[in-house]
């Protein structure tokens, strides 16, 4: 069966009281408009069309990011959910295989789930997407005669009767795309908010004589946003799912709760998380990796017998070989750090290659950028940089090269050389005691005049 | 109505296990106390009176420290409740409005609450606060007849029937202060414990032929605080409550669960607040700001448009302007920094001013501290202090200035000149790679001596 | 009576996913078969016999560490609980006390239920631990007369009465060597999965006319791990059981969902914990020490007064006196800091002592790591290290000395003398304005050309 989506992504979500468009608030680090789109992607579809409306710039500039075949159209007045879909109708002009409607703010629609209602489509020709509610409130319940969906029963029009029913409405539906705008074309607004429901194609479908059914999913994954509590909530269920998931493969998590993932973290088998852990977006941690408690990893890779942390920041770009270590209050940015070289202690690695087996100091800083661009520092393998060395880049040091704790290196330093740039010391005998009596004499004299 | 709060915080608190008095030990990183005198704010007070005993000089420190006009009267002798209120007595010496007794160990009375209890003094003469408590256990019944409190009974006392009553007595009330030191002077100490009971002026004032009743409040608000556990059952739903409060007026919070606040905690809308922050007291963030993860705050305010962190620590008197970035292992301390200005790495700035876009590099400290007093560093604006600046205050470098990576900078620096204190750097080819081999020859040497 | 106790620690755990035996998983930093041995204490074992297998190597390596007196037997095929323990019997040759069975995976057992189950032997031949389950699923029923136990029946064997008992069985037990041993002997294989079960032994007892009963503890006891979810949970559990512990002796910690303990952390009443604060083994912290905010403390420890973050990282071997300090982004690594010394910022201490009152500036490193061998820094009392100062060990410090900031130290200071080892600065008027005009010349230029 040839499939498209459509996702409706047009509402302002006055409740979030945000300037930010509802559907781009993060779960897990992704717009929850990325997390409908991932779940759509079951159905393998050949067009997703988003209908966005409010902050619509905002929004097509985030599903060019996600998925740039995805068509955005624009909803100008949001006139109701038949609406909205009904803008759809241009965008998949030609199509002639099954629609299904997804909502930009339901993010945990399972792909299973759509893979049941493209299947249900062999024998009906519309399919709703229900769910048994714990608190069925204020939903629109289902009423079903065996596996056929006689109507949709708004709450405030439901019998006694009708309102016991828990299957209820959660708005997702799938239908043949002419079937589909061609009873949408039908819907009418004559309603209290004169708004064109997409729920009242059901009805007119009945009343077409074609066969209406639905199919159940757990009320989880109808789960909607409409305020920050709720998106806090869903950042939840996102964060336990995805948790669950990597415990499941084998991932080492000392205290799951503390670990907070993004959509796309992938992480290896026997890796061990300590606590109090963030990943953002792009990482991918290998098998038999450690990172260490107080880490936060973005755009980054960590490979076997990596160890990292506690206390490390792995930037975009940091690539970590196997065995590398990077330590406490270490920042990583946009290096590569080959296999088993350590950067233990107190230092910025920014636009740099460090080589096999080197060994950077405590406090060492990569000063890459001077006041207008960006340089890089290339270091060699086995090379040993001394504590507090600063690398004023561009500059290299070569492959079993030292540098002198202190220096600040301006200049290339060749392979196996030792640089130094170092004032030599000097010992003041007794100077430090008449310093001592002399800041003391000072501070008491200043409290005497403060007085 | 003029009203005046008495507030009990004079017990030990032997079941917390501390030398500090319980009413101190913090929730919201304010003490417990300070909560109850929040709540009573909602009811104007003309006066507080605090009833100190256990640790009343710690404890009168701290209430001068919150309201400077409460006033702290000491219970020599812990002999019961109506013993306590008795001790405000004279502080209350002419005042002639009503009187709310609060517990210090009872911080979550809402504001609300104590408003409706004022409003029933309109038609009784002594109201008592009363909740539905899911388990009674072992609290007094409050036995009522329509609106009228007929009595509290103690479950030692009660019947079947009495045991079987929900609604509970919290020990909170409201008088008129005549009318209720007139029946806490009858109060007798005849009962096991030989202690005076503030719950003994209910069936005085029904024996004096006043009217007396009971509101109810939620269970939660009369949660009391007697051990460690408790404490933290009690911090816990402080912070459920202000995260509530936060997500409710827009702010976005990805962990809600993981951001510590404290009572005075001020975040604006459409602030984003990562996992793992920690605010202390006496903060405020505006609307856009953006916290990162692993940052902790207290007594700073941080604009629009400015990020803070991963893992940056601002303290006492850190001001930072709109769009300035502080960035991962730097403190900043008494420091104000301008509009755009960025520290992003490994950093600290103490006793200091950055102006207006300037940029300080990696590893740069104020050396604020000559061993006996602290000095101030003055930065000006569209500066550029190079890695790992050592500034020994006092200094001050100006406007357009540039320091050279790894110089210690004792001397001010004038607008737009350039300092440098740094050795030159040598390079001796060769020298690393003999280092190296003598270096592993004496270990091995040593190896050998010592077997 | 004496005892020996039997701990199964074969199995490999196949759900775990891992390349570690299960029994080394750790929970509280501690290998959970650590965990059943100090259970096992409680009953003051003269041998502990551990019957490893899978990973049989890494096992004895792991006991050996716990308890170098314990045995470790190898059983060669996994052939059941029966034969598991039957591998003990060479080791316990001679031993003629009560033999107690416990299992490396499970936990929890509480020492006061084990001595129950001793006490239990007095009276009874062998004694099964059981626990009512909440949801007793498809564990072996416990079926008793009186305080006999009359048989265990597997789900699958029972009648619809006896599946209705919740009475469980935890697969523990006690009972006299050689009578344990000579019923072990008569267990035969004969069912679905040709193993030897441990269970057989009730029956067999019942049969050689032996007086059996059964024990009840509480289901978190038995809790057994099976996979990553499970351990997770174990954690989890573990976790509030030492936190509550904790509380209860008067620890202060404001959040303690978020301090992750090992299982040998001692910490002492009144010290206050924050936030976010990982534990590693080997911890003690005395009463009224301070622990702020993502601190990190490992094989350490902490004495009265001290305080310890927000972002410190305590490592194996740092030793803390009475009122030291040790602030943000500080590592100290097998150091001795003494009395009122302080370490406030951005420091790395490894391999060092640092005397009583001294003061540590921002940015010190002892640079202890030659590239080949570890060497020692001596600092000593009323020291004033200035802001980055490297300190190239072995070298010393002496009382009241001083090194100036930014100076490299290589050769040993003298009490009461200033180190200085520093270039002297120059001051270039002009000089940034045109390097920034030339920096920016260069960018627009490559920008020119790029296009």
């Amino acid at each position: 069966m040839r499939t498209a989506l459509v996702i409706l992504a047009a509402g302002k979500g006055t409740r979030m009281k945000s300037d930010l468009p509802k559907v781009l608030h993060p779960i897990g680090q992704a717009p929850m408009l990325a997390h409908a789109m991932q779940s759509g992607a079951a159905v393998d579809p050949e067009r997703t069309v988003i209908v966005a409306g409010h902050g619509a710039d905002q929004v097509a500039a985030a599903v060019a990011e996600i998925d740039e075949t995805a068509q955005v159209v624009i909803q100008q007045e949001q006139l109701g959910t038949a609406h909205a879909v009904d803008q759809a109708r241009e965008a998949l002009a030609g199509f002639d295989g099954d629609v299904v409607v997804l909502y930009g703010d339901t993010p945990f629609i399972r792909p299973e789930t759509l893979e049941r209602m493209v299947a249900a489509r062999q024998t009906h020709d519309l399919v709703i997407l229900g769910f048994e509610a714990a608190d069925p409130a204020r939903y629109g319940r289902l009423v079903m005669a065996g596996d056929r969906l006689e109507r949709i029963v708004e709450f405030k029009d439901a019998t006694e009767q009708e309102r016991a029913i828990t299957f209820c409405n959660s708005g997702i539906l799938a239908g043949d795309a002419a079937t589909l705008f061609g009873l949408i074309a039908q819907v009418e607004n004559n309603n209290a908010s004169q708004e064109y429901y997409l729920t009242d194609v059901v009805e007119l479908a009945r009343a077409n004589g074609l066969a209406v059914t639905a199919i159940a999913c757990s009320e989880e994954e109808t789960l909607g946003i409409n305020s920050r509590a709720d998106l806090a909530a869903a950042e939840a269920v996102f964060q336990a799912r995805a948790r669950a998931d990597l415990l499941e493969i084998g991932v080492t998590m000392t205290a799951p709760d503390t670990v907070h993932l993004a959509l796309d973290t992938v992480i290896g088998r026997d890796a061990l998380i300590e606590p109090n852990v963030v990943f953002g977006p792009g990482v991918t941690v290998e098998s038999g990796a450690t990172i260490r408690a107080f880490s936060h990893l973005e755009g980054c890779h960590v490979s076997r017998g990596a160890v990292v942390g506690p206390y490390a920041r792995l930037r975009p770009g940091a690539e970590l070989a196997e065995d590398a270590r990077v330590g406490n209050f270490v920042e990583i940015k946009n290096a590569e750090i080959a296999e088993g070289a350590k950067i233990n202690h107190l230092s910025y690695i920014g636009d740099a290659t460090v080589g096999a087996g080197s060994n950077i100091g405590a406090g060492t800083i990569t000063c890459n950028y001077d006041g207008v661009m960006k340089h890089r520092t290339e270091i060699g393998a086995r090379a040993f940089i001394g504590s507090n060395t600063m690398l004023v880049a561009p500059v290299s040091v070569g492959d079993g090269a030292m540098t002198a704790s202190g220096s600040v290196i301006t200049r290339n330093v060749e392979a196996d050389a030792l640089a130094v740039a170092r004032a030599s010391q000097e010992n003041k005998p007794g100077r430090a005691r008449k310093l001592f009596e002399m800041l003391r004499a000072r501070k008491e004299r200043r409290a005497r005049e403060a007085e």
